[in-house]
């Protein structure tokens, strides 16, 4: 048995969604699932209870930030990121590759791997495929993730086309090096950028190789919505049904719905984290700018419909006052009361997936929300 | 009755130290008792519950900071800084007049009251005694404090001298302004700097106004710990032994205890936060720089003999990577751990006390923190 498999329950018959059961080593979680990130072995500012509270009991942890500090080697000698950081539930890694193209300006891409220079210190580093799969084998996450080029949408034909087989080559390459398969699920990543047929070759190949799960990378870097929608309704028809299929660094409320009317089954976003270090809440009725000078004597918690610890407790006049004093608490608290509202989300797309209902539910929710607003396009009526 | 009121228990006969009772409409509190810093309504990174565990139930609030943001009178309409933070417990505000000097580089002194700068903004701003009691009022804490010059130690003795008797004439205007005296305690502040017989003047002169408690201003401003021991040793003969004794901002762990020896019953200091901010843990064995090379492989708890959350929880080593990484929960965690840590140290201050053998505790302490190694006069042997 692999160590994560998929269990199909229910296909939306409005919007062809899917409600599934993810089995990992640490826990069977309902599908689609928002997955809070917690990369440097910390979901910012919360402990592990609290992290259980907003969460599904499944999180991400970044492979780049963790090898380079404490080192993958030293978490190992923790028992893995969840001994470490006392996590007693689920865990899933990326590949680092991601970073290495995002955070690093200064690499060089050779069929062994990728050299680049470290984003703070400026040390020469090297990462290959192989290396990739040695950090997540340490880091002992129950999912691990292929190592990969995370090419821009909008590269040329002749990139994309290059950068595509050497992901696949090095997919195989990992795969090969993979010591645990028993214990870590490895997922293979969809590349492609904006061309629909590479994206279908990568994913043929990486199905010849067999992963237990497909990644969606590269959206969401810089292209329109409406491209990354096409995109991802698109791979619906293609992606295997008999497998996760988890769309990368992907969580905006509307990215979710439309995501999971697209047959995605995993989500993972900082956003809810940069919006409460920004002070940005999300709420039923929209996103809120908790510091706005009308909110000073408000007498009513953030958001009348959550039931979250931060709105059952505080006014929304105490927490403009943290935000506008840039206390740490109100961090803390926004960034506690964001991940609860993905989490309740997420719930509320499922039950509508089982419903048959999802496309009425996207409408009722972009209404209320207010991405229906033009002059608000992402949901800013209340800012 | 008094809104507070202090009720001695028992004298230590090995040094004078008192352990007492401190009455509040809040609660009653053991003394000597340490109150965490909330300057602006929060205990920094923490929520009330935490604040509960690591504290007493008695905590300290800034007039000054309050005041600038978000207002005295809208925390007033929340029910005071209590229900502004969700607070239960028992509550002291200063007068602001600390901030005034040590905060704003612009001021003007004249018999009415302070003329200074916003610390920020450059805005121009008044406080007077009435003012600072206006404010205090509004916040509605437990115990507020007279406005008073807090001018330095070793400043001229004409300097201390008029300041001195202005500071009385601010604490009578101040007695005579404050409107909830059956709810609010108020306390006087002794000045003086590093001259005894206007400490002892001011001392008479406050009492003759009739306060519900005496706090000691003015030191650890820069003085040497010797003038500054000297200083609480004579004041430990001529402060009153009915009323409760404040010595305002100071708490490392040798002042704590040295404090206690000379009859003060109540402490606060912003130490435990800003170490933590620093990566700076108090134990058992003294400071210990958290993020030292040393500890990145460290499985034990921060404290073996600590039984806070944090050390029950968490190992050296995954404490050093925060702290490395610059991660908020690493201040988070420490802030909890250094707060518990001076709540157990008091409590076993009191133990001392009741024992009769404070001046042993003491010297048991201090050899076991460090204090009594030259090399490290700070208690910094873990460094």
């Amino acid at each position: 048995m692999a160590a994560v498999w998929y269990e199909l329950k229910h296909i939306c018959k409005q919007t062809g969604a899917r409600y599934g059961i993810l089995h990992t080593p640490h826990g069977d979680f309902e599908t689609p699932i928002f997955m809070p990130v917690g990369t440097k072995a910390n979901v910012k500012t919360l402990i592990p209870k609290e992290i259980e509270e907003v969460s599904d009991g499944l999180i991400l942890a970044n492979t780049y930030h963790l090898w380079l500090q404490p080192g993958d080697e030293i978490i190992r000698s923790f028992g893995g990121i969840r001994g470490f950081m006392q996590w007693d539930h689920a865990l899933l890694t990326d590949s680092g590759g991601f970073q290495v193209f995002s955070l690093s300006e200064i690499r060089k891409i050779t069929e062994e791997g990728v050299e680049f220079r470290h984003h703070k210190s400026g040390e020469k580093l090297f990462l290959s495929p192989e290396k990739s799969i040695q950090i997540q084998n340490n880091l002992q996450a129950d999912i691990i993730m292929s190592f990969d080029e995370c090419p821009p949408f909008h590269a040329t034909k002749e990139y994309l086309k290059e950068s595509v087989e050497r992901t696949i080559r090095w997919a195989k390459r990992g795969k090969e090096a993979h010591q645990y398969p028993d214990k870590q699920a490895l997922f293979g990543i969809v590349q492609g950028g904006g061309d629909k047929n590479l994206r279908k070759h990568c994913l043929e190949e990486l199905q010849k190789i067999d992963f237990d799960g497909y990644s969606i990378g590269g959206l969401s870097v810089g292209e329109s919505k409406e491209e990354m929608y096409e995109m991802l309704e698109y791979l619906s028809t293609i992606m295997p049904k008999d497998k996760p299929r988890y769309l990368m660094g992907v969580g905006s409320p509307d990215d979710l719905i439309v995501g999971s009317m697209n047959g995605i089954d995993m989500f993972d976003c900082v956003l809810p984290s940069r919006n409460a270090r920004h002070g940005t809440a999300f709420t039923s009725l929209g996103k809120l700018q908790v510091k706005k000078a009308t909110l000073k004597e408000d007498k009513t918690p953030l958001d009348q419909n959550c039931d979250c610890f931060v709105c059952k407790t505080y006014t929304k006049g105490y927490l403009n006052h943290l935000v506008k004093s840039e206390e740490i608490l109100g961090m803390r608290l926004l960034t506690y009361h964001n991940l609860y509202f993905l989490k309740n989300l997420m719930k509320e797309i499922r039950k509508a997936i089982c419903e048959d209902r999802l496309a009425d539910f996207k409408e009722e929710f972009f209404e209320k929300f207010g991405y229906n607003d033009k002059k608000a396009p992402d949901g800013a009526t209340l800012e």
